[in-house]
Formats: C-alpha cells, sequence, structure tokens
C-alpha cells in the first residue's frame, strides 16, 4: 500500500516547502535568490558563517534550524538527494562576512561529493569555508563511515551558539569539532517511511519485527529482531550507545529521544523512564532532555537515542539561547 | 494491520508517561501525589490557578503544556478517557492558593461530566473553579456541542498569560472566553491512528479518501472526499473555518497548523501557502504562525486549522513569554 501525502506536484515540494517555512517565519527567513536554499533575513554584522543543509524530506531538520543561535542558512537537496554545489555556493557567498563559513552536515558520500565541491567554488571566489561532518550513528562500525542521524541537532545547536562568539573560523571548528567526538547516537524503525513522490514505502519490515541501527533513510541497521518491550528495546539501545564513545560514571550528558516521524510523544516519554534509569545505574548525568521530532524520514514509525557527553564550554554552549521555527529557548 | 507500539504493560500507559515526563522536566514538573496529574513544581504565590487536561493520547496535549506562562497542573485520563473526579479534586487542591481554579478542557461529554464533579468536590472544600471550554470544531455545526481540537492550545497559552497576571478569577474567565468566542478549527484525516492498548485502528478510510472535519479521536467528520491536491484541500479548510466566524477583511489573526501524529512538516509548509494565499485574498493578516504536533491521536495522518481572531489584548497575551516541556517562547 502507498502512503496518502497531502502534496500537490512532486517535482515541486521543497520549493513550496520553502515557501510555507518563509510565510510561517514572519520576516526571520528569506529564501537565497534562485536557489533551494533559506537564510536568516537580518545576519549579525562580522560573524563567522554557519551552514547546514542536506537532503530535504528529514524536516524540521535543516531548514527549521535556521535563526539566532542556529544557523544562519540551510541549503536544501530534493528528497532524500544531495544538495547540489550551486546551491551550496550561492548559500556561502549570503552569509560570508570575511570571517569565513563553517559547513556542518551529515556524512552521507553524495553530501560530502558536494559540499566539498561548493567548498571549492567558494575558494575560488575567496571564501574561506571548513567542514565539521556530523557523524554520531553507532550502527556503523567504522568510525569513518558514521551516518550523521540525529544528533545533528545538538552539534548544529553548539556551532550556532560558538559561530555567534568565536572570534575566528578556526575557534568555532576546534569546538563542533569537540561536539563531534563526543556525540553518539543509535535508531531504532518498527515501520517504514515513504518516498513522498510515490508514496512507496522505503523498506518493509515484518509485522511483528523491528530494526535497530536503522538509518533515517532505512539504510540497513545492525540487527533486526522480534517486537519487544519498550523497557527491553530501551536497554539495548542504551547499551549501543554508552559502550561505543564509552560514557563513563560521572559523565554529564545531553539526552535527544528523537521521533522519526509517526512516533508518539507517549512512547518517547515511556522509553525516557528506562534510559535515565540505566543512565543513573551507571553514574552518568542527564543534564538536560530534548524529545520530538527533530529529524524525521517522513512517517517512519521508530525513534533514536543520542548522547552528547558535556564538558563545561558545551555544557553553556548547548543550554544557550536560541530562536527557530523548530526550536526555540530562552534567556 | 494492527499498530507496532513502542510500549510495555497497556494499563501502565499513563503513568509511565507521567514518569517520562516529569524526569525530562528535570525538575520543572512533579506528579501530584496518588493520582495521575502533573503540576509545575514551584507555584508563584498567590496566583490565580490554571488547570487542564482532558484524555492522555493525545500528546503533547495536555501534560507537556505545564509551565511558566502555561498551565499549573494537567490531569490525566486514559488512553482517549476523561480523567476521574477524583484527580480533578487532588489536582484542583494542588494549585488552589486562594483565588480560585480556572479549569479549560475540551468540550468533551464526559469531560464535562467529571470535570463538573469535581468542581462540586472542590466547592465542598471552599476553593472556586470555574470552566471555559475549549470549543473550536467547526465540523459541528450546533455551537454548544462542538469539540475542543487542537485550537487549545492558543486558548490554554493564553489562559496561561492571563492567569499570571490577572488579580482575580472572573478576570481570567472573561479573558479566556474571548479565546473561546474566537476561535474556529477544523481537521482532515487521510489515514487513522491505533489504540495503543491493542493496536487496533480507530477508523478505517479507503485508500483513496480523506474526511474533512473528523474528529481528534476520530469522530465522524463533515465528509469523506476522494484525495486531492494539498491545494485544493487547504482552500476547503479555510473556507470552512473563515465562513464559521465569519472572518472578515482587517481581521488579525494567530495560525495554528496542527499535525495530528503522522503528518510531515513538509506537508504543513505545502499547505501552508494556500492557507496564507486565501488569507491575504481575504485581507485577514496573520501575525503568529504555529505549526507542528500539538494535539494528536496517535499516528493519525491529517491535521488541523485553526485560526484565532486577535485584539490588542489577545495578541499579547498569545505572544507572551513561556516555558514548557512542548513549546517556550522567550521574552
Amino acid at each position: 500500500m502507498t502512503s496518502k501525502k497531502i502534496i500537490n506536484d512532486p517535482e515541486q515540494l521543497v520549493p513550496e516547502i520553502l515557501e510555507g517555512l518563509v510565510l510561517a517565519s514572519h520576516g526571520m527567513l528569506t529564501k537565497v535568490d534562485g536557489v533551494n536554499a533559506l537564510a536568516r533575513a537580518a545576519l549579525p554584522a562580522d560573524k563567522v558563517g554557519l551552514l547546514i543543509g542536506g537532503g530535504s524530506g528529514h524536516e524540521p531538520m535543516y531548514t527549521a534550524f535556521v535563526g539566532d543561535g542556529f544557523a544562519d542558512v540551510s541549503v536544501c537537496g530534493n528528497i532524500f538527494a544531495a544538495p547540489t554545489p550551486d546551491i551550496i555556493l550561492a548559500a556561502t557567498r549570503a552569509v560570508d562576512q570575511g570571517k569565513g563559513v563553517l559547513y556542518v552536515y551529515g556524512n552521507y558520500a553524495g553530501d560530502v561529493m558536494n559540499f566539498d565541491m561548493g567548498a571549492e567554488l567558494a575558494a575560488g571566489e575567496g571564501i574561506e569555508t571548513r567542514t565539521v561532518l556530523v557523524m554520531d550513528d553507532v550502527a556503523v562500525e567504522n568510525h569513518a563511515d558514521r551516518r550523521g542521524i540525529a544528533g545533528a541537532f545538538y552539534q548544529l545547536k553548539v556551532a550556532g551558539a560558538v559561530c555567534r562568539e568565536a572570534a575566528t573560523l578556526d575557534e568555532a571548528v576546534a569546538a563542533v569539532e569537540r561536539v563531534q567526538q563526543n556525540l553518539r547516537s543509535i535508531g531504532v524503525a518498527v515501520g517504514a517511511g515513504s518516498l513522498p513522490e510515490t508514496g512507496e514505502p522505503t523498506f518493509v519490515l515484518p509485522d511483528d519485527e523491528l530494526e535497530i541501527g536503522m538509518g533515517a533513510h532505512g539504510e540497513p541497521g545492525v540487527e533486526r529482531r522480534k517486537m519487544m518491550s519498550a523497557d527491553e528495546l530501551s536497554r539495548e539501545m542504551v547499551r549501543h550507545v554508552v559502550d561505543d564513545l564509552p560514557f563513563r560514571s560521572g559523565d554529564r550528558v545531553a539526552l535527544l529521544l528523537n521521533d522519526l516521524g509517526a512516533t508518539t510523544q507517549m512512547e518517547l516519554m515511556i522509553v525516557n523512564r528506562t534510559v535515565r534509569k540505566m543512565l543513573a545505574d551507571a553514574g552518568i548525568e542527564v543534564v538536560r532532555t530534548d524529545f520530538g521530532p527533530y529529524l524525521t524520514c517522513q512517517e517512519m514509525a521508530g525513534f533514536s537515542l543520542t548522547l552528547l557527553k558535556l564538558d563545561d564550554d558545551l555544557e553553556r554552549w548547548v543550554n544557550a539561547p536560541c530562536r527557530s521555527l523548530a526550536f526555540s529557548q530562552g534567556v
């Protein structure tokens, strides 16, 4: 069975999303001329630029995280496809103020290729750029190949705070690399999302199975298992994440429970109990919790669990005030 | 096919949700002793109390809207079931500070009966309460029978702002009644949610149909129609809402696009374009837009459209700073 999406022309999904977001922003966001990218309408002078982005279809990531204390611009590929270099170049130009531009995006081959080409084109115009990939998905064993999933939220929230106060691009890179190195996530899917252009599901799971470690587009995970209780599942997922860094007794962490699309807050909060119990038993202190849809895969049912190990700087940055369409936090 | 929910014992859904929310709140929320209700851990002295609530399963409504500038306490029935009078009484006691307590909840027969009984029990203890029902669903023709749907967000946001500054319960009631009278919503479903205890869908829609006006539990709507484009659907829904109050040229409004569970931000933003175009053509100015999951029906696919007509006071209150697990807005 195909999904029923409330859309118009499937070829126009991305421009229509951006048009809707600009209207919903009431002056906060503006489209970058001629390309599928959204920027802050009013950029503070003289700041290090922050550019984020990737394939569309994962909303609110990335476009709805543009704003004060978040990114300056988001570049938007087609659904589940990397943004093209011309978009990246135009967006880089739009936010560079002479201090260079930091790129933060998920580690996918197509994205890396296109962002690198965009960076080269920008360099040709004298704009310096640097990249800190999001690569938090512990389901991929080889570190260099790790995908970026919902941990992107913390990485770009810190990046937003840092780029606001950093004097140089180097300072910003160093800070955001600390996030990259201390960020770990794992996902689970119990049901597929669909390609909005066709309504076809992105994978098929048997009625009584779940898949631990499945990626944000339905990439294969660690293992398929029979459905299990929320408590059992939570324990498995915490183990995957904690053992990987590893997180240790005495660590302070931020915790994100990300709804992949159709999973309820009810389920996330039921999971949260067991996650917190396991972390407490391991001596790991959760100082901040975020939950809800941050990086989705259309109507995929499932969630991901992210931990970010904090030091004093990271804690200050991750708790910094910010304002965007997807998330705001007061001073 | 039944749904796959990430839960434990179906009998323990509500206490487990509340346990997870208290943990996620990091000290902001506390459980009311012995009943399924969540209250602010630190209440400002001497304020008019604000109590909200209803059946569980619609998260983030109502429990995640407890906090500064929102409600003081939320009472939680079982999934899709009214909270019992003993819960309401205990929660009323927990937040009354001698100035009385305002009840804001959706207009459903079971809720009205139980909240009225709770109010009577409270009156027996000398606690004054008043009620302003949420009844924004224009799909129900008879005004007195109108259900409360996602417009609840604006009604309780204004109520939260008002109860913070109102000297008396009467003042608070008068203000929140202005919301009730100027609030209109309509929903559409393209796919069912399920009862989490059994996994059974709450209704069945043919693969090529949608239902306009369907309620938040799957109550019958205005009409079933063939699937249509987002633009056509948006136009139908705007007409239902605008013609009802009616909203007129020169009106200023707040606009909420509520995801009923599995509808993407992508779809809401595509819809937003046409909604804004129609409102602009009618001379209606949108001064605030909210979108995302506010009142859900598990994994129901569909959304609702809410307009609140503003005057200067309502605009100030609806834009007032607030902080809760579901929604925060800075000063």
